[in-house]
């Protein structure tokens, strides 16, 4: 039997990472809950993009759950453009291009948490 | 092939049930992602718990991931207690007792991410 053990972090004590992928632009990633704490089922990772930065348009076989912490966003997904800020929720299918773009004056933060493959 | 559409919402616009389940007390939610959008994985709820509200003190075998927006709670997770502000993230593991409480002096609003039962 695997016990697994409770984690209870503040953002700010989790290391910020470039995200270097082709295509992103100024974001960092912080991954908050992953498989790494034996989280089993889906991974929480915080992403911070400056002013004029995006995360790079691509797509995947997997999902995406976004929820806006702060700042201002354009956020395409396939053929369609929202613009968000705190307080909105977004389900991204699998399979559908999309990026999130900065368009406010302040670093945009958002949690997106991504199933873990299995 | 199914083929599944983005959701994009606020949490305002997601209407907040209350919670009545046993042992819990002024506590809402509002499901903002879910099987119901097409959710493949997992889902995610916002709780908001009045001062001196908490939720349950229970268990279950499925894990949970919490973000805390805004509030100060203290969470209960087995024999530990931690306090907790926004910003926090936490994972709750399977088949752990846990309770959170608000000892703030304003409404307590975190995201909690549970598995969905396939």
């Amino acid at each position: 039997v695997i016990i697994l053990k409770e984690k209870v972090v503040h953002y700010l004590d989790v290391e910020a990472e470039e995200v270097k992928v082709e295509g992103a632009k100024n974001t960092r990633i912080r991954w908050l809950i992953s498989d790494k704490d034996g989280a089993p089922n889906f991974a929480m990772r915080m992403f911070e993009v400056d002013i004029n930065g995006c995360t790079p348009l691509h797509n995947h076989p997997w999902e995406h759950e976004i929820f806006i912490l702060n700042g201002e966003a354009k956020v395409k997904i396939g053929d369609k453009e929202y613009m968000v800020k705190s307080g909105y929720a977004l389900f991204i299918p699998p399979n559908i291009e999309h990026t999130i773009i900065n368009i406010g004056n302040s670093t945009l933060r958002f949690l997106c948490f991504i199933p873990i493959k299995k």
